[in-house]
């Protein structure tokens, strides 16, 4: 069994969100420089992850109650309708699948069942995963909340397989590969080009079981 | 495998949307009268439910629009940050487990695996499961993006199970019922005393698979 991490994995999706943040900050340019609007977004999307979690509705109601703090009641009404419509033209946004996936996925389908593991929502996900034209290449899209070891925990009991089974593919070393590797599953670590801060970790690996490629189908020969 | 919806099947949930349904007409009162107010909010679901899906996120940015339409440019920007207040309040709401359910599932667990099945955000599911204090009794959390045929159609090949192998138990017809009884797998109705608008359906099902009980513990003398 492979799991896929979506995002920025299969499809790029984080530029899209910083396009969407700065379009924000443009927004709220009146009040306060480019870089403290960012940073006040950013520890609004922190604060609400417990509660929200992730995905784009989460983003866009993080976006409304920074806005709401920034601009207090000077804040122009029509901010906030301009918010909204960043987030509903984010979930309408082009699926781009990066280079190689494709090639990747058609390759193992028959020796692996392949799913994708995704902490957003899966509406939006099943979405991508339909305009992606790769929807037939997955056995099925695993929603995990978060992606602690205790949530793959979950999911290998739910998929009724061993850690030793499952190999975990992704762009976030923190999210994809190093809890799976803890668990004593593989993981491989295909970095993409922009990564969200709270993805950010900064470790070195030595797990047998741990491996870096540059480009998606480099996989191919390492399996 | 037993598939049990989640809210107004383990525990009581619709009663809050009305709540919060009860406040935002409130907060909008001076506007239209309460079942225009309604109405529109009802519109605003039902043209965001391709984009925004289910659960109390999409809630919360439905009623942000409907209050930016009804409300014009005169709209008072407090309004937005209480209807936010309203949607934080909602998802922390207790979790109050239906009479019978607990009952129900000690005396199922040892023979059938059990699963929620729900259309909700994993992240409210979870945590509800959580509070409710049934958490052990379920193998895992299912979510869909929808309950129609081809959705229950995926949660069978997904799960590895025929449609004969599979109950499903809920308190919509229309979504925990229906689509299940299509496939050949067999359909428990448990109503709950508040439906939602868009799940209501007036139908007589004559399926032998079909069963219809007052109280969830009653399903104990039908297996």
């Amino acid at each position: 069994m492979i799991g896929f991490d979506a995002d920025d994995t299969l499809w790029s999706n984080e530029p899209y969100f910083r396009e969407a943040e700065d379009k924000f900050c443009d927004l709220m340019s009146d009040y306060l420089p480019y870089h403290t609007i960012q940073r006040e977004l950013f520890a609004t999307e922190i604060d609400n992850l417990k509660l929200y979690g992730y995905g784009i509705k989460a983003f866009v109601l993080s976006m409304i109650e920074t806005a709401l703090r920034i601009g207090g009641d000077t804040l122009p009404l029509g901010t906030v309708a301009k918010i909204i419509e960043i987030g509903r033209n984010q979930l309408e946004f082009p699926v781009d699948v990066l280079y190689g996936v494709e090639e990747v996925l058609k390759s193992l389908k028959s020796k692996y069942r392949l799913v994708v593991v995704t902490k957003g929502d899966l509406l939006d996900q099943e979405r991508k995963l339909s305009k992606s034209g790769l929807g037939g290449y997955f056995h099925h899209i695993e929603i995990v909340s978060e992606k602690r070891p205790s949530d793959y925990t979950k999911l290998l009991k739910h998929l009724d397989i061993l850690p030793d089974e499952f190999m975990m593919i992704g762009n976030s070393l923190k999210s994809d590969v190093i809890p799976v590797l803890e668990l004593g599953c593989y993981g491989i670590h295909v970095p993409f080009h922009t990564t969200w801060e709270h993805e950010k970790v900064d470790v070195i690996i030595t797990n047998p079981k741990f491996r870096q490629v540059e480009h998606i189908n480099e996989i191919l020969t390492l399996l």
